[in-house]
């Protein structure tokens, strides 16, 4: 297998450090818009090789695949590039995976009733195209969507005889202080990509079909595992909604972030303002995106971690009827400690989290464990060999039975 | 009296609309850095000429001064230009007139204890050469600080034979509908100089000396008069706390501002985030300051008039002992309806306020009523013929006793 990772920020560079420790992979040509910042991430491997890419260019990600014979094009940049990336990679013959999909449109008229364009709706066009062609666009395989999702098809394969909700919980306790040790604001992933998904409408699957709502509807508090506690969650557009029923039977998707009380404010602020906007305004002279100012006042996520403390949590809430015929209520969860990936890695538990998902899953398409064509989710394999095999990369996986 | 106005935005152009009523001036040089503005707020009056002007360039303003023979430069742009054209006038042998004195600076170790440098003490370090000059720099003549500062100087010479507090309290009922008719955020003042006031560690005058606080303390409920009712006010940074003392005995001098909740969220918010910064960052290869792009974001406060409604107060709360010697409590108001300014002037009921008061200061200049040299404020002159030109101008003030 020979990778092409585009794009080497938080998740990129930590998915180099997790690749490292395998040797699944040939080698993985690392690229950035940064050079520097690739080659400081193809730094950890003599099999890593840097170059550089401009993301927004299917052509370019194709001569890259082309100069490098790559197999697999691994896509770890901003979602907004996601159809250069996934295009580039058919273009050149290549697989591909990623961790976010193509990106939504609300509706016109009615943007928190129906969707618009949904996410994914782009790459799934295509479906037939990589499937004529005998190769895979493995998406939505990060943490979440990703791990969320191999959970989905775990609990309809052993757990559940019919699944009322497939209810993804997001949630964590960490936080980030300055050099004199007081709290301060600096979100552990893209904020930028936060603001996208939080302020368009969310996406809810009941019944046999999408809608949309209001952001930050039907709030929940969520009681997470291993000492994280309660956590305010709100339905946030996210791709799990649009992945899980198209491989499995489901009354109700749904996805809720444990954004806590501080980031919704902020959220609604710069919503107010129109801070979230991505369309370009003057300012003395000069234009840029709010949105992008926004992102560039904050700290990079990629360097909180060594001033942040606490656990993240991804999981997936499932209520039904278990296999015994009984009511169920089950959340099966991964927790990560930022102390651990720090100590371990040098990665913050957030970027780790998502980094080692699409790790685990190419090492099974490496292996052949994992085989299949056309634009999949992870709920497309079986959940049984991911699972085990991210135990075994050193991160198991939980289960906490709640009451039915 | 021959008058270069500096700055032709919200209230530039309204001090032109203003003058162009009154027959005290030969003529306005209105200027500003787009000279489209400053022909657009110059074509109210065949006596005005419009041109343009670098506000940060004293070699700029004292040229056009002697361009133009002018007598008094009228400040009218963002008070962190008010150094370069307050020096600009003085060079050219003009007198001057602002509505926001220099800028503070935090102090390095203590900022919310203890000021740094003053709003204002670039300007008083001058004293003696205006005054040696034989020139007046009349500084802080707008509404707040200027008509509040007034009522000091009237409270102190009419009402009172001793002064606990002076508390100038800022109030509004302002709402701005967007076409449909919703609510939307529009500050009806410029919002650079809002984040300024507000973020600034807010400055109290206390037996015989200033001090400073965190930003938005102190919160006190006031009532305001004619229908605005009760707002949520707070401490924030303003000229009056620095001037008033200068001239009038007082305990205490105060300015706290009906921010309401909305307003102190957002400014918590882009604190946090750090757009309130004033120093570039880089954004995709182009420096902009963020609070500068905050500003862009935002309607221009002198374009939302026409869908705005409500009424605007600024006064001064005013207690100690009556001429009488019995405990007393006043508040000397002045109340403008942004429907009746809209009308008659075509001008939002904020910056009209604020315009309104340099006019007729000039004009008491110009007829000799007030005179003085030095760096002065407006307390250091008789309160009671700018009160009756005011009223004179159709404009009148109101006082409210209130339970001492």
């Amino acid at each position: 297998m020979r990778i092409l990772l585009v794009g080497a920020g938080g998740v990129g560079a930590a998915f180099c450090a997790i690749a490292a420790r395998r040797d699944f992979c040939e080698t993985i040509v690392v690229t950035d818009y940064s050079l520097e910042r690739a080659q400081r991430a193809a730094a950890q491997d003599e099999r890593f090789v840097a170059a550089q890419v401009d993301a927004s260019s299917a052509e370019a990600v194709a001569a890259l695949c082309r100069e490098h014979a790559v197999t697999h094009v691994m896509n770890a940049v901003d979602p907004v590039f996601d159809m250069p990336v996934f295009s580039g990679a058919f273009e050149a013959g290549a697989h591909y995976v990623d961790m976010a999909m193509s990106l939504s449109q609300p509706h016109p008229e009615r943007p928190y009733e129906t969707p618009g364009v949904k996410l994914g709706d782009e790459q799934f066009a295509a479906a037939s195209d990589w499937e004529d062609a005998g190769r895979l666009a493995l998406v939505g395989m990060g943490v979440e969507p990703g791990l969320s999702d191999v959970f989905a098809r775990y609990a309809a394969d052993h757990l559940f005889s019919e699944i009322d909700e497939l209810g993804t919980r997001d949630g964590a306790n960490l936080v980030v202080t300055d050099e004199a040790g007081n709290e301060v604001f600096a979100p552990s992933f893209s904020m930028w990509t936060t603001i996208e998904e939080c302020l368009n409408p969310p996406v809810v699957w009941q019944d046999g079909d999408w809608h949309t709502t209001a952001p930050f509807s039907e709030p929940e508090v969520f009681d997470f595992p291993e000492g994280i506690g309660p956590v305010e969650c709100v339905n946030v557009e996210h791709e799990e909604v649009l992945l899980m029923p198209r491989w499995v039977d489901c009354r109700r998707a749904t996805f809720k972030y444990g954004l806590g009380e501080e980031m919704i404010g902020i959220l609604k602020v710069l919503h107010t303002l129109g801070l979230d906007s991505t369309e370009k305004v003057g300012v003395k002279g000069v234009e840029v995106s709010p949105r992008d100012v926004v992102a560039a006042v904050l700290p990079d996520p990629a360097t909180i971690g060594p001033r942040m403390t606490g656990k993240t949590c991804a999981g997936l809430w499932v209520t039904g009827t278990g296999k015994d015929g009984a009511p169920r209520s089950t959340y099966l969860y991964h927790v990560v400690d930022n102390a651990e990936t720090m100590a371990e890695y040098g990665h913050q538990c957030v970027v780790w989290q998502t980094a080692i998902n699409p790790v685990v899953a190419l090492e099974l398409l490496a292996t052949g464990v994992w085989q299949g064509t056309g634009v999949l989710g992870p709920e497309a394999f079986d959940a049984v060999p991911f699972l085990d095999l991210l135990t075994a990369y050193g991160s198991p996986w939980g289960v906490r039975e709640l009451d039915a």
